[in-house]
């Protein structure tokens, strides 16, 4: 283990996954900025998620694996394809990146447009147990696709293509449902707390907020249906026709 | 041909395309809920089930060939690729998959936006011989299709990105025409049916399964048409250059 | 040459074009039925072209190389990559694909969409020679999308993508300005063109009619301009980094 | 280096970036024309560059490397994987193409529809140091995908499609916050001057180019950004799981 943590392959592929999660929040967040002149519509954000979640995985799935999301580093850590010392960096360079993106947004935007900054706000005629398995359908397209997709096996080819649908696929059902987040455990959350804690809670960001947990128990569920998703255990490579 | 049936890799490829179908078939119809403030337009509707197609292929396509369509299992049943048992397995888990993904839709949106779950409607205007050809026309594109892009001499890559386009292309042109389907068959409809026979007949919903069964006897005609599709037959590989 | 016409791989790629030209005049013309209560948009006009044409290519290429379009013919022969024989076939193929197709839209659709079934208008404020410098430019480009993308000594993979992106790519502009066509000898225009004159010159189709010969003239020039393009002349395969 | 400069291939190289950045500039600035009965949306312009980068990288890559961008060839430069001569020819070709696919848009659209044919202006209330920032996230995350997709030790295939999604990326964000460019040393800059030059400062262009200079002194930053870029020094290829 020491010696892959202390290689610089590894500090490169948790910088990787740092900057990669950076410019995902970044222009993920930029889709939702509330430009009075043009509302941004549900198929312009999920478009600009799914080339946000293209483009860094192009950029650094090579380098990383492209997570870019602790829901997946949490999937392959279950599914041993990586080491605990290496998913707890990525988790960490992810969360630290989701707050590098949305403040660097927050920075660069003015004041009138940036809104909440996208939080999520699960809407009030869903029950808290609609929400959590919405969450949890979104996450769990997401993560198989992931592994149907880095299969060195199966695929020659870079994995962006397939992952950036997968992501717009879950916000195109998912933002009219919960503000849409895939996975709660997302640097995207995290950025966007840090980012408002420091700045505004008098923009009706507090009601967002105190909604919030309602979701958040559904952390631990994806994590517990991870398992069943090795490639051994029930999607794993066959010989069909 | 029971070596086979008995086989792991059969049962994984049978709930694969269980697993894939109610997926689509949960994000297809989640395409069509009437969200007051978003009405979806035909373009967004069409974008979410070329996402949704492509996700789903790309997750089971080499556990199970993807097809995810009883129509698409039936045309390479009669084009020799699978054998009949394999495709009254996948047929059955397809129709069980279609009527999970529409009821987990079912279960966690609110009920003002459900509205019939996107049950197929013929316009008024159209007569049933013309709903029968367009649904013809749109089953036969995706077949030929499928035939196309999983050929594995010709194509080293998953067939997902174009299955995906070829999904989409039927629904722009078919969601006007007969609030489309592809294949009278589909999951899709039994999904829906299933799931609004056990819970609304009062929201409108009569007359659309009344209108339906003027499109059902399109059922026989693209099998009939699909032997004629095998690659030996007409559109065979060829040295053209 | 008797050899290459009387092979049955010759009829298999003469009949895919004709298929494929067929589908593609379907759907591109599906795509502009004048629906009442949604308009189609220039996007998801071009979107539709995108789709339509990724699909016969990828349905069509390694049959007969998936030309779909008398001015990609006519480029290839010109070009020394396909006989004589084998271009003239192709394009009467076309002409009657796209026959075949207009008419079956035709006959699906209510009277009352089908405006006149999507025929070029140049608009009154364009010169004739800005509509063929336009013409001109948006088959160029395409025609070097084929090239580029069908050489088998660079690409691997399937040019559907890139010819669906490039055919969207001239609607994008030219829906605006012409009405959009790439290259006049067009089966769109053949398939168009006979169609109406079969059933109806009373919807104000007259005077588009009257409109298009403007156009007509650029036919040649295209031609004229396509033995440049040759990769043997200036776009060719090099060693560059 | 002359063996390198008198070869004929370089000389393809270079009339290729020249006839790719025209055929670029000419789509691109197409999409922004203002049609009154079809002002183009965010998303219109985003998919159009979409599209119009991935055709001509599509065309030029095998040929010249499919630069583009003279922010794009710096960059190439300063990695060391073109030399002096390519680099400062390719740029001036870049610009000369950008002032000839503007210079042809002109020519060939009615003037009514001009506008200022897409000149960049900076919103009123975004400051300086805020559009020199964003500027330079867009060109970043650019310049990151070209080195990732054009490696050509992990990638067997076109680059087209994820450099077509990253220019798109940016002009998703940044129409909004600059009007959009991806780097001050675009050809786009030069041809839009050009021709506004030679043609009309009445058209209330004025304004947007005195506007423009506060964007400008962002020209140096991203060069100088640039040599953090190379694979070899953070974001290197790495045996990572």
């Amino acid at each position: 283990m020491w010696k892959e943590v202390l290689s610089v392959s590894f500090y490169r592929a948790v910088f990787s996954e740092f900057l990669a999660t950076s410019i995902y929040v970044f222009f993920g967040l930029g889709s939702v900025l509330r430009w009075p002149s043009a509302l941004p519509t549900i198929l312009q954000i999920s478009i600009t998620f799914n080339l946000a979640a293209a483009t860094v995985v192009q950029i650094s799935w090579h380098v990383s694996g492209a997570h870019v999301n602790p829901a997946v580093t949490m999937a392959f850590l279950l599914g041993s394809r990586i080491s605990l010392a290496r998913a707890a960096s990525y988790m960490v360079a992810q969360l630290l990146g989701g707050i590098a993106g949305a403040a660097t947004l927050y920075g660069v935007t003015p004041a009138e447009v940036q809104g909440s900054l996208g939080i999520n706000t699960v809407r009030s005629n869903i029950t808290s147990g609609q929400a959590v398995a919405v969450e949890l359908i979104l996450t769990f397209q997401l993560v198989l696709c992931y592994f149907a997709s880095t299969d060195r096996h199966t695929n020659a080819n870079s994995p962006a293509t397939f992952i950036g649908l997968s992501v717009a696929l879950g916000h195109l059902i998912g933002v009219s449902l919960l503000g849409c987040c895939q996975s709660p455990l997302s640097p995207m959350h995290w950025g966007r707390l840090q980012c408002i804690r420091h700045s505004s809670q008098a923009r009706g960001v507090g009601p967002a907020v105190y909604a919030y947990p309602w979701v958040a128990p559904a952390t631990p569920v994806p994590i517990l249906a991870l398992p069943g998703l090795q490639p051994g255990v029930f999607l794993g490579r066959s010989s069909a026709a």
